[in-house]
Parts: structure tokens; C-alpha cells; sequence
């Protein structure tokens, strides 16, 4: 089983930060957080917000990036970077 | 660099087998197949053909299971289950 993932998104910052905590708080260690395209500077965002303001010592486990092939209707394929940060407190 | 993600859903099956002999096409060697929820069952099947029809020497290399933490309005947060496949050709 993987950690579990945080869908990181257009929301406010905090509240990726708040989900992470109640997983923390759940007695998780390994969070990964993903976000796509043009959301993914709230992933870094978060991953800041929370070692800055909750958690010191949170450790950055392993950064990638990639590329998510979708299909649309009419057969267009459309390629969307992503980015993961997995994390652990 | 990950390997490309072909993202799995509600199409149908044989659009994803031909976005995967797309990317193989192009030169890449691995590739991973993610869905959610009710789709994971498509994630498998696209596999299943991709080797049945394709590439009888297609190997799995891993598969994972995992749960998305999605935030949603109003507060509301949703967890759904998704399953990675790496495949390699």
C-alpha cells in the first residue's frame, strides 16, 4: 500500500496544508502530494507552508516529475506535466 | 524523469491500449497506468489487451494501490482508491 496522496489543486494553499495534518494527526509518516500543470507550484507551496509552520523537521523523501497522457473526446490526447513531492514527519 | 502516465478512465478501453503503443512507438520503455474508483477495472483491461494483442513480452513491473485525498467546495474531502500498473515493453 502507498502512502496516501494529497490531489493538490486550485484551492487555497491551506487547505492541502489541513489535509495533510488530519493524515499526520490519522498516524500516517509518508504523505506524496501531486498536483498537475499550473497547480503545481501549491504543491511546492504546501510542502513549505507545512515544514514552516507545523512541522520543522519534515523531511523531503524524493521529488519527480513526469508527464500524465489523457484522453479527451474526439480522440485528442492532451499531455499534462505533473509533480510529486513525497514527504515524512 | 518518470515514466509517462497514461491517465485511465471512462473511455473506452482501446483508446488507452493505442495511447500506450503511441508512447512505445516514440521510444519510451516503460510506461504506468493510473486510474481511480470504478476505473481501475478499465487500468487492468488495458493491460490485459495491450499484451493479448500487442505485445505478447510485455512485462508488469509493479502495481500499487493507493488512496487520493481530494479536496473538494465546502470543505468536503474525498478519498478514492487508485491503482498504478508499471509496465515494460
Amino acid at each position: 500500500m502507498n502512502p496516501s496522496t494529497v490531489i493538490v489543486g486550485k484551492k487555497d494553499t491551506m487547505r492541502y496544508v489541513t489535509a495533510c495534518i488530519t493524515l499526520f494527526n490519522r498516524g500516517e509518516r509518508e504523505i506524496v502530494l501531486r498536483a498537475r500543470g499550473r497547480w503545481i507550484k501549491n504543491c511546492v507551496d504546501t510542502v513549505m507552508l507545512l515544514r514552516k509552520s507545523f512541522y520543522h523537521d519534515l523531511r523531503i523523501k524524493e521529488v519527480s516529475i513526469g508527464s500524465d497522457v489523457l484522453e479527451h473526446d474526439e480522440g485528442r490526447r492532451r499531455y499534462v506535466s505533473y509533480m510529486e513531492i513525497r514527504i515524512e514527519r
